[in-house]
């Protein structure tokens, strides 16, 4: 059973509470002075962890997306990607291990990768998967290669 | 200023967000066993503080209405009016009196309460406005008198 004792809509809901004071506060405001901005985690991860993970809510995500984000969508997503048997160790040293949503089970984490993964091969125009298995310096190489490659400083 | 630091788009969406848990873990589990069920403030109320009040959210409002309430719509809405000259010492009398939305000023307060009466205005097939300068049993008994008339029980 579920710790996390909201309904998956409640807490798409939640989530999308959250990013819309991010967008009005710093996102918007950054993008109106010219400046790049690096977002860690944004409406991918509640489709992947709220719809695909949480229930049948594609429909209202989306809904939610359009009203809260509009047109500030990202140009490039990178998806960290890890198999889920490496991905946990890496988790439980981490202080944040026990938050609400980690504490779910594996078949849950299981589907939220899937839905990643689902998600960068229905947008290929914006997303990029990394082998999150990498070396962090060789992974960093290969994300500012995407950087660069995808955003058209190349 | 505002002393509540949310987007007004942002309140909404936590609105119903605890609306959402509310419909599935209370409300809708009680309309299935064929109980009544009496709620104070619901979507009418968001519409009235968010929308009219807080900010051009009519349109999202709506579609969070939709998206989060669907067909459990209430059947009938009591609206207790009062003057904000005899609400605000009644309000000041309470121990939630300074919470982040009471503290706002007067002309929200009177906006809110212009928004309650479009609704009613708007929604005459289930919007009872009340005279809430009334006395406490008074009022309770046209309250009595317009929830069985309104729903059949006369």
């Amino acid at each position: 059973s579920d710790v996390f004792a909201w309904p998956p809509l409640a807490e798409a809901l939640l989530f999308f509470a959250a990013r819309v004071d991010h967008l009005e506060k710093v996102i918007r405001p950054a993008i109106a002075r010219g400046a790049w901005v690096i977002c860690d985690r944004f409406s991918d991860s509640t489709r992947a962890y709220q719809a695909a993970a949480g229930g049948a809510l594609n429909e209202a995500i989306e809904q939610l997306d359009a009203m809260c984000v509009g047109a500030t969508q990202p140009d490039l997503t990178l998806i960290l990607d890890l198999p889920l048997s490496q991905a946990l160790p890496r988790r439980n040293g981490r202080p944040d291990a026990r938050d609400v949503i980690e504490a779910r089970g594996s078949d849950y984490h299981e589907r939220v990768r899937q839905a990643f993964l689902d998600i960068a091969r229905l947008h290929t125009e914006r997303c990029v998967v990394l082998d999150a298995s990498a070396p962090a310096t060789d992974l960093s190489d290969v994300a500012m290669a995407a950087i660069e490659t995808r955003l058209g400083l190349r």
